[in-house]
């Protein structure tokens, strides 16, 4: 499957739009390129509907957002609904202000998005501010472990029945849902928490995968998430043979995305459906 | 003392708001978590108040300050001050502008800073700007020397008399001073000068460890200035090692920040008490 | 002659300011610090115009352009033309937005650059929008070719007649040109095209070297883009010997302008006179 998957990207080389924050957004950019597909970065609302108009995917992180950007956001995701472009969503920090909570969930109304993906905190966040909910989130608090694992699954399935989009909830264990299925994937490295940023290329990398194969864009957002993963283990072995800290582990994580072939995939994904 | 200082940083792993230019801002997320902080960039007027709230400190540079973002800095700073929040400026630039000069100037009236850290050249603008002056400053031209040192810390006392901010002054020699004591550090390398950034980094350093020791608020900024120093040594080292130039030095400098040990800054630092 | 040019850069150190865009900026700031230059970055309508009086040169990147910044371009543009100060145009995407196509024709318009820098397709769609074309770019699509490189350079020379600027054109073959002269470059790899800047970090060398060789516009410029081709070809060696991919290519590239010498430009240029 998989291999298919990133043969479609490699082929394609989608051009993604990213509206993202200016923090990692050079990461962004590198790590597009590095799995094979083009980044731009646009946020002027004066351009924005023009930039999506020649990309074939459009991700949206909300990381340093402002009244500005806010609205490029809007402008670019209804041209790509228009479209029919494939959009993500990342809530950075939803929960942490009432304008990135606010904002996210604004966003959610007026755009259609392929996949939203969080940390369980922030898709929780939008998933109880999304309206009624079926009170599974009581029992996933802060992370995800094998004890909560099935109720973490139950809610991601919910809120993605609700919002129509993929479900993402990264983590020590990642889940990628949509209402039908979802995936359980435990590739990664706790190293990854030491540099800013993995986050914000995963969404960057689920829209490339899911661009160029937008008839499964469940089990494209799965391979990427597993992609990212596996890529993570690869720099944390590379980070120690080099004797590095947390930087030699950034530069390793996006060299792994960049030579990152099949045969490894199908080696070291560790992926079960639920 | 560092040892406990380090440990405290290292326990808490303190989250920091900052408010700071786009050209360094990944080095300064990286660094924190180099140094076992947590960094948060939101610069929003929107949002500001609400990312103070959930932080325990805030680094203000003026990098590339704009008319929105120093609305933002005022208000983070002003909700810094009403929390006890450790609160760190980086006046990077003054005396460049008048936009620069006058922003610092203002962010000063307006918020109690714990650190002002700038070179011997931003210090004097502010220094002088901050109204009547002793006149020690005509002693400290461009550079702090063996010769002028006297006069710089007088200045820097003085300095931190009338702000009651623990003044950092940078440069081949450095100063840290309240107005009752002062330190003088000899850590560092003039490679560190061959890439952009090691001041913003040190700016989000000193706040991680202020805002952890927030009893010893003047040891803690003068073992964060000792730290980056000798991070600097090390790097300047790996980097011959490896026969690499600036690009790979910047990465040997996080990264030796991330593997610092007590062992070698109790061995390596070069700090006196004047 | 490169060894002059080159030392003249060393020997002023000049300092830069950049209005560019945030997703390369820093890569841009620690490129100028390589090629022995100083960086500094301002963007705000309130401060251009000071910082600009304090530089040498001025480069103009509209990779991440909005409404606030473009009139920034325009203080900053026309104190720099007032001045008498280099001034580059890096006008990235032109032709991809309409924004993006008008404004860097109106910086052309309000502004006398003295390179402007682009891909065939930025070059062609402001040769084409700046009024009577003559008709030579049909000729030339999305590459240039050895088939197409004499209409290549026929485009760049009459555009340079029209601008008054030296006209860069990038790509497998790079073309430097006044109206008179004609240099075409071999050198540079095709990763450079796996990581993103090094068109943002072309801009800003050919400034530090026009800036610092003033009466030898288009050779500095000429000898810039040698340069910096060959810091990828060496890259492009290193990164393979260290087992990396594309973000171990960053590093290197960045690292090779820093340690380049004139016996490696010297040795390495492909360079010949049309």
């Amino acid at each position: 499957m998989f291999e298919q998957l990133m043969e479609n990207v490699t082929k394609e080389r989608p051009l993604i739009h990213c509206i993202t924050n200016y923090v990692t957004v050079n990461d962004v950019a590198n790590v597009l390129l590095a799995c094979k597909a083009s980044p731009i970065m646009a946020d002027d609302a004066a351009e924005v509907e023009d930039i999506t108009a020649i990309c074939k995917g459009l991700t949206i992180n909300i990381g340093t957002l402002n009244e500005r950007t806010i609205q490029s956001m809007i402008l670019a995701g209804k041209k790509a609904n228009e479209l029919g472009h494939v959009t993500v969503l990342d809530p950075v920090g939803a929960g942490a202000s009432t304008l990135r909570t606010k904002t996210a969930l604004y966003l959610m109304k007026k755009i259609g998005f392929s996949v939203i993906k969080g940390n369980i905190s922030e898709i929780k966040t939008l998933y109880q501010g999304s309206g009624d909910t079926k009170g599974v989130d009581a029992n996933v608090k802060d992370m995800i472990t094998e004890e909560n694992l099935q109720d973490a699954i139950a809610l991601a399935k919910d809120f993605s029945k609700k919002t129509k989009a993929i479900i993402v909830i990264t983590g020590k264990i990642d889940i990628v849902a949509d209402e039908r299925q979802a995936y359980v994937i435990r590739n990664g490295h706790t190293m990854m928490g030491n540099i800013t940023g993995t986050g914000c290329m995963l969404a960057a990398i689920i829209c490339a995968y899911a661009t160029s194969n937008k008839n499964h864009l469940l089990d494209a957002t799965a391979y990427a998430v597993c992609l990212e993963g596996l890529a993570g283990e690869q720099a944390y072995d590379k980070m120690n043979l080099l004797g590095g800290g947390n930087a030699t582990f950034r530069m390793c994580f996006i060299d792994a995305i960049s030579q990152m072939t099949k045969e490894m995939l199908k080696e070291g994904i560790k992926i079960e459906i639920r």
